[in-house]
């Protein structure tokens, strides 16, 4: 009846490989997913992703994101539905995760005053368009709408999400309240179409950095933790004590059977620290953001490729790294090009630090698996 | 004893088609060569070009151009040589031409005043770097030293092209006479190391507009044609009428049994009036120039996919193009990466006018061998 399957293949302390299967197509976890906010990775040909022997893995990365407001906007919805949902407008035959939206209209800035962009309700939020100030909204149902209308493989509900650094429990209480409620609304839309439908639904589970809350958040939403289950807004702020405080927490309150979510990380070692901890799935910004600003993660630490240091350097960007750009490129090659603001380093730095993230994935489960 | 080997295959009015073997690739001609100034070709993974696939063709582009001036000042000659060569430098295992690097230090503002950047002398140009102001000359030994420690496969001699527009035919007899100097320079010097090299150098008619200086450099050179020889500083300002009377002209004058090389055309038009009038290799900078300014080369002319008209406009760029983009991107998505300013329009845009350009040769040569 669960149109998304996962069994778990094996356990190392908490850290899970498993298996997921979603609309014919497979894949292992943990996953790290990259992020094409809008409709596309940033400097990257999504048809590179594909190719195994570009990405160095078996068989390249077949999960990424979306991001539901800015689609939403621009180019709007309408136009992803004409143009045969988000896969055949972006050209990507895997799957596609989209975002509830909520995120970025916090972005815009959260009040109730007359003249704020954004105004939470109980049961929906409103906001005027960055783009234009036209006003719009978006409830929990009307975001599985939108996702519907953009063909998602995985939708994600309408939550509300406790800002970073909020000390004050009453505040983080009245959040995940709030969130329960709207994921109660989601589902009670969403599931009676669950049957025909090809797309799946994922809870997100709140309560700030305090454990009860999480707790009970856990608890009260493990009832909709039907394929799936997300972990939100850990890794935006708080110290990274406190994040794998949260995180190994949860690790006994989430379902186990369930593969679990852990929104938006930041860094290669909150990846690895999130798999000891059983998450399944990441995602995150930095490969392309960090690649636009002419750095490369390397299995030494970040290097910024501006340096003069790198001008005569032919080494590759990270010799243990297997992907595509160091199998072809050097530093010098990709200095050079940033000297001369040759749009190429873009696209082979972002490509690099995406193959990097999927392979540091792709090595903790092979030392999962011989171990 | 020839390097580059070539047999014209079949003759249609003055139109031929050869093929070219050369460092054991080997090309059919006539052939588009797209330009990868400062050794990338802009917006480009290499690449892509290698796949047929990707570039619909038999065996992909095999023939770029990179541009002696710049990369003699970035990254420096000797990074290049450090990196061994151009073509592991850039990731090419294909065959790269080099100019000599005169259009660039022209462009410069040619003059002979105290002030002035570049300093034209009988057997030299002396020039000052655009980026330090650093002094440099190039002579047609430099220029040969420079090429081979590019490792390129066909270098260019340097030549003195007659400024488009100039109607004094005093100047323009005398730049013929100062290109002739250097080329009889160029191959003194470069002879001797015939046997040895791996690289086969051109010399480069010029005389203007002047049918009668063309048919005298074309004799003169013709003695350093061993093995093709080049079409200076046509379609560079002067009328159609003008290029295509002076191509015509010349087509009786070169050496039959040697590819010819018609420098820096502007249309897809000129190729195909080149062709006409027995041009073997042409390049052009347009594909991907027009690509960063967001225009697209279509059977039906050019479209320019920033207008609002493309947004839901779901056919491909060109519906009579088989290259990658076509195949699986619409105007309307790349209208929206247009409007988003997401990098991957110009990577998406360039690529299609290259491939464009490339299957217009293809579909000629196609036409003239089953005619």
């Amino acid at each position: 009846m669960n149109k998304l399957k996962f069994k778990i293949l094996k356990k190392v302390g908490k850290a899970r490989i498993g298996q997921i299967e979603l609309n014919w197509i497979k894949l292992t976890t943990p996953v790290f997913m990259p992020v094409g906010t809008k409709a596309t990775i940033k400097g990257i040909i999504l048809d590179m992703l594909k190719d195994p022997q570009k990405i160095w893995s078996e068989d390249g990365i077949k999960l990424i994101l979306a991001n539901t407001f800015h689609l939403y906007l621009r180019p709007g919805t309408h136009i992803i539905k004409k143009a045969g949902w988000l896969h055949k407008f972006e050209n990507r035959d895997k799957l596609i995760l989209t975002d509830s939206g909520w995120f970025q209209v916090f972005s815009l800035g959260l009040g109730n005053t007359k003249d704020s962009l954004v105004k939470l309700k109980p049961d929906w939020v409103e906001f005027r368009s960055p783009y234009d100030g036209s006003k719009h909204f978006f409830s929990p149902q009307k975001v599985i709408d939108i996702q519907t209308d953009f063909g998602s493989d995985i939708m994600m509900v309408l939550d509300v999400p406790t800002p970073w650094g909020e000390t004050n429990k009453d505040i983080a209480s009245k959040h995940m309240e709030l969130t329960h409620r709207r994921a109660q609304m989601a589902f009670e839309y969403f599931l009676p179409k669950y049957e025909q439908a090809r797309w799946v639904l994922f809870p997100i589970v709140q309560g700030g950095i305090f454990l009860d809350l999480r707790a009970k958040s856990a608890e009260f939403l493990s009832q909709f933790a039907i394929d799936w289950i997300a972990i939100g807004w850990l890794s935006v702020g708080e110290t990274k004590e406190q994040m794998y405080q949260v995180l190994d927490f949860l690790s006994d309150k989430l379902p186990e059977s369930k593969p679990r979510y852990l929104m938006g990380v930041w860094t290669p070692e909150d990846i690895t620290e999130g798999i000891k901890h059983g998450v399944d799935m990441f995602d995150c910004v930095l490969p392309t953001r960090l690649g636009r600003h002419w750095t490369a993660f390397t299995s030494k630490g970040n290097i910024k490729l501006r340096n003069a240091q790198f001008k005569d350097d032919f080494w590759p960007l990270d010799n243990q790294c297997s992907c595509f750009v160091c199998k072809n490129y050097s530093r010098a090659y990709i200095h050079h090009l940033v000297k001369e603001n040759e749009m190429l380093w873009a696209i082979l730095l972002s490509f690099h630090n995406i193959a990097f993230l999927h392979q540091l994935v792709e090595k903790i489960k092979k030392d999962m698996l011989e171990n």
